[in-house]
C-alpha cells in the first residue's frame, strides 16, 4: 500500500511501504475511516525533535477492524472502532488507576496515516460501537482518538468544576477541545487565550465565555482582571513552551490546579517558585482510553462535534500539503480522506 | 521582657527586647503557653538562608489573649487561642478558598519564642477554645500551630485515601506529623523513609506500617518492592532537598500525588521530566488555619498526641541550647517552657 512517511524536517512523502500484518497475537489490522496530522508531528517536520531515519507517520485514527491475533477475544473483524494514540493492555495497575498512559506496556501508536494500520494490543487499546457510524460521524469520532481526548484530560486535571473558573492557554487543536471538554463539564466561565479570529470563532462555539488576544504579562493581568484578581481554580496548558507555562502560572489562583498538555520544550520549573506559587499540577500524555467510551458516546449522540476542528480536509495522497498548511498556519489541523 | 533574637548564625540569646503591644487595631497580644523551635529557624541558623541584622524568633504558639485592638471582634481577653504560623485574614478570596497561606494579607509569624507574643490580623488568624485546656494538652495544642498543621497540609495535598498507600519521605519532625496525618486520614500503609531509630519508634506510634531505612536509588527500589512495582498513590516530601524529592518522584505511582512541604532548597525540575513522570503535585506554606479548629478538636478528644514529637523541653532561658541540640540532631524537636 501506500503511506505516509517522513524522510526529514519537511519532508513528507505518500509512498509504496509494506502492508501491516499482525506481528503479535493480540495485534489488530484496521482499515481507516479516515485519519489526520497531530501537532505533535510538526515537532520532526520543524526539526525540533530527533528522529532516526524515515518515520511511519500518525497516530489518530477510526476505522475498522479486518484482522484480528489469535488471542485477541473482544475486539472482532467488522466492527468499527476508536483507539487512542497511546496502545495500553487496560488490564494493568496503572491502566486500572485511569492512567493508561503509563500503561506497563504503553507503546506509541504509529503508521496511522495510511489506508491500513497495524493497532498493538487491541482488546486493551480499542473500543467498538454497536454500530457503524454514519459517514458525517467520521471527523467527530476521529477527534476523540487524540485531540479531544488531549483536551478533555487537560480539563479532568486541571479539576474543572460545575460552575467554575477555566482558563485555556493556546488556541490550537488541543487548546480548542480543552475549551470544549471545560465547557462540557460545567464550567461557569471559560476564558481562552486567542489572537486568530477563526480560532476564537470556533473557540466561541465550543463554549468559550471571554477571549483574551493579549499575550505575557498583558494577558495575565487581563485575565487577572475578568476575575477580580483572584485568578482562575484551573487552567489548561495547551501549548508546552516557556511563555505559555508562565502565563498559565500567572493565572492560576494559589491552591487551583493546572493541567498541561502540551510536551513541555525548553520548560524548567524553580522549586521555591513552584513552592510559594502553591499551584497544583498534573501534566503527561493524556490517558485517552480512560475517557474513549465516553467522548464516543457524546459524539453519536450529537452532543458535542469535536471533528469541526478539521478545517482543512485533503486526500490521503496530499498528506505533504496538509503538513505545509498546518506548518504555516494556514490550517488548524488537517484531516486526511482515506479512499481506494 | 526577655525573649529569643538570632544575631546571626549559630548566635540565639534570650535577652531583654520590647515588651509587644498593639500596633493595628487588628491586632491582640497573647501570653504563650509554651511555644518552640521549628526545623525552618535552622535554616537561617546554619547560615543557609539571608538574614538582615538580629531577628526575633518563633512563630509557632499557642496561650492566653491578654489585650485586643479596638477592630478585633470575636477574640476576647482571656480566651485561649492557637493561631497559625502564616497570619491571615480569613475572608478574602484564597482563604475562602482553603489556602490561607496565601491570604492577600498575609504576614509571617514572628517573636513567638518569648513570654508575650503580638499576633497581627487576630480575628482571622487565631482559633479559640472553650475552656482553658489542662497543662498536659499545652505540647499537643502547641503542636497544631505549624509542625501537625503542616504534616496534616503534606497529607491533604497528597489526596490520602482511605486504605490508599503513602510514602513519607523525611523523618523530621514535620515527617512524623506526616506519619499521624496519613495514618488519621485513614491510609491502609503508611511507609516511612526513617534512618533514626528513635524517630522509627514514634513513627510506629503514629501509624506508620513499613519502614524503610535505605536512601536514593536502593531506598525507591525497597518502596516498589513493598508496592509490587506500582509506587504509592500519596507520597508527602518533607524535606524539601533535591534528594528527597527525586525519591518522592521515584516511588510515585503515575497519576498519584506528591504533597510537598519542605520549603525546596537547590530544587528544580525538567519540564518534560515532569511532563513523562505524570504525578500529580502540589506544594506551598501549608494553610494551617484551614485545618485548625479539627486539629484541636482532635487533640482535646484525646485522639492524637502531635506533642510526642516534642523530645527536648527546655525552660525558653535555654533556648540557645534547644537551637543547638536540633542543629545537632540529639533533638527532633525542642519545646521551651515559658514560666515568669
Amino acid at each position: 500500500m501506500y503511506a505516509t512517511v517522513m524522510h526529514g524536517p519537511g519532508d513528507v512523502r505518500y509512498e509504496q511501504v509494506e502492508d501491516p500484518k499482525i506481528l503479535k497475537p493480540t495485534d489488530a489490522i484496521i482499515k481507516l475511516a479516515a485519519t489526520c496530522i497531530c501537532g505533535s508531528d510538526l515537532w520532526p517536520y520543524r526539526g525540533l525533535s530527533d528522529q532516526d531515519g524515515p518515520a511511519h507517520m500518525g497516530h489518530e485514527y477510526c476505522g475498522t477492524v479486518v484482522e484480528v491475533g489469535s488471542e485477541v477475544r473482544n475486539i472482532k473483524p467488522g466492527q468499527f472502532v476508536v483507539g487512542s494514540f497511546i496502545l495500553s493492555d487496560n488490564t494493568c495497575p496503572h491502566c486500572d488507576f485511569g492512567f493508561q498512559s503509563s500503561c506497563v506496556q504503553r507503546e506509541f501508536m504509529t503508521g496511522a496515516q495510511a489506508p491500513y494500520a497495524r493497532v498493538p494490543l487491541a482488546d486493551g487499546t480499542l473500543v467498538a460501537t454497536n454500530e457503524i457510524p454514519d459517514a458525517d460521524m467520521i471527523p467527530h469520532m476521529l477527534a476523540t482518538s487524540d485531540v479531544l481526548g488531549t483536551g478533555w484530560y487537560a480539563a479532568d486535571a486541571s479539576q474543572v468544576r460545575e460552575g467554575g473558573t477555566a482558563v485555556v492557554v493556546g488556541d490550537g487543536a488541543v487548546g480548542l477541545m480543552g475549551v470544549l471538554a471545560a465547557s462540557q463539564m460545567g464550567a461557569g466561565r471559560v476564558i481562552v487565550m486567542s489572537r486568530h479570529k477563526d480560532r476564537q470563532k470556533l473557540a466561541l462555539e465550543y463554549g468559550a465565555t471571554d477571549i483574551v488576544e493579549e499575550r505575557g504579562e498583558d494577558g495575565i493581568g487581563r485575565i487577572m482582571d475578568l476575575t477580580n484578581g483572584v485568578g482562575a481554580e484551573s487552567v489548561l496548558e495547551c501549548v508546552g513552551m516557556e511563555e505559555s507555562m508562565h502565563q498559565a502560572m500567572g493565572v492560576c489562583r494559589p491552591g487551583g490546579t493546572i493541567g498541561y498538555v502540551g510536551v513541555p520544550h525548553g520548560v524548567s520549573f524553580d522549586g521555591q517558585q513552584l513552592f510559594f506559587g502553591q499551584k497544583r499540577m498534573l501534566g503527561g500524555p493524556a490517558p485517552v482510553r480512560r475517557f474513549l467510551p465516553d467522548l464516543m458516546d457524546r459524539v453519536l449522540a450529537g452532543k458535542i462535534e469535536p471533528g469541526k476542528v478539521f478545517d482543512l480536509v485533503l486526500p490521503i495522497a496530499e498528506v505533504a500539503e496538509g503538513y505545509k498548511a498546518m506548518d504555516e498556519r494556514r490550517a488548524i489541523k488537517t484531516m486526511l480522506r482515506v479512499e481506494e
